[in-house]
């Protein structure tokens, strides 16, 4: 029997009975059929994980009576956010953001850059990638994704505590594996398609990032962004 | 200028002009509209990059002068099998195919599992997923596909002299990244979406597979493939 995993951000640790809303109630009767004394997950996307068992299963109103509460569901001992310029073909970015949700990432800044082709998303679309993605794999977090910036303002900010680009200019670079302190808070800028230009790049580390490599193969930006996801992850073992 | 690169299998070191063939000069020509003098890469998928210049541009029959050549380009230093369990989906294996070209992989076997939803695939289509990430990575060797087997006749093979086999049952498992010897050869096997059977992970085992594990997250079978294919890159720096 498969698990089923409802992402229901309004749960909180007090409640004894849960009802999904209608949407999610047609969806548990009328799709999955689920029936009265079905186990099921609730999760609220900032790490409560919940397990219930349905006691009315009501198309639109179906109550799931919880039975044990989990806080802080599969932690993970680092914070990584990524700043990546939004693909031209978007598809790119929703899928990074499918993967990157299956490997572990906690914030997503859509950068635009000098040699941006795209310069807008649609977050709802974007959102609904990682919900999809959080109930395939599990997960008790959403990532957070953050409006579209400019990446001339976003270095402005102060960020995370240890700053990182990747770039495919020339110049000292090193791997993120070797760059990162352990269970450490991390924002890896990630280029578009046709890279950061090199102001961009100079502009970057004037403002503390270190410049970083993700190997010597010339990768996508969805795929770089994602290897910087699993780098963090394996540096962080 | 955006580099062009063409993949002609057929192409030899002693070579010193190229015709392309009549589907590659009509893309070449009418499509990317390339000119003479328009410096061109050629490569041969088995590690041969060989720059040229087109010295005659015509739409079916286009001649490059070849005028350097580098055998090995940006050969790896380990050599990596894949053997994963195409997915019910068959646009996600196409997705990691693509991935696993851009950041590295030498060969693929699909396998057919106890738990597979789908038992065969088309290669003319996955080569040609292939053939398109190698030129857009601009790298010169093309992963090696090799036609679909039973799990159970796979491991009946000798394989490479590192075995793998990353599964989400329980046990003792090790990361890939401490279990690989650096330049060494290593096959990786990499379930179906509802993972090895029991029965099926004994005999990988008996077989000389060495259980490992991919990180904590419960992993999509495309992502599992291509989280191996980092991790064998990252072992290998």
């Amino acid at each position: 029997m498969t698990l089923q995993l409802f992402y229901t951000p309004d749960i909180s640790p007090h409640d004894k009975v849960y009802v999904l809303n209608e949407e999610e109630s047609k969806h548990a009767i009328r799709v999955l059929r689920l029936a009265e004394g079905h186990a099921v997950y609730l999760v609220d996307g900032k790490g409560g994980q919940y397990r219930g068992i349905i006691t009315h299963a009501h198309p639109k109103r179906t109550a799931i009576t919880i039975e044990d509460f989990k806080p802080d569901y599969e932690k993970r001992n680092y914070y990584l956010h990524i700043a990546v310029a939004p693909t031209k073909n978007i598809d790119r970015i929703e899928w990074f953001l499918e993967k990157a949700t299956e490997v572990g990432i906690d914030e997503i800044t859509p950068i635009i850059c000098e040699h941006s082709e795209r310069k807008e998303v649609k977050p709802e679309r974007l959102n609904k990638v990682m919900v999809a993605a959080m109930k395939q794999s599990l997960k008790a977090y959403l990532p957070k994704l953050n409006e579209t910036v400019k990446l001339t303002d976003f270095l402005k900010k102060d960020g995370e505590p240890q700053k990182f680009i990747a770039h495919c200019a020339n110049g000292e670079k090193r791997y993120l594996t070797d760059g990162i302190k352990v269970a450490g808070r991390y924002v890896i800028l990630i280029g578009p398609e046709g890279d950061f230009s090199v102001p961009e790049i100079r502009l970057a580390v004037e403002a503390g990032y270190m410049p970083i490599t993700l190997g010597s193969s010339r990768l996508r930006t969805e795929t770089a962004a994602l290897v910087a996801c699993l780098e963090a992850a394996i540096g962080n073992r």
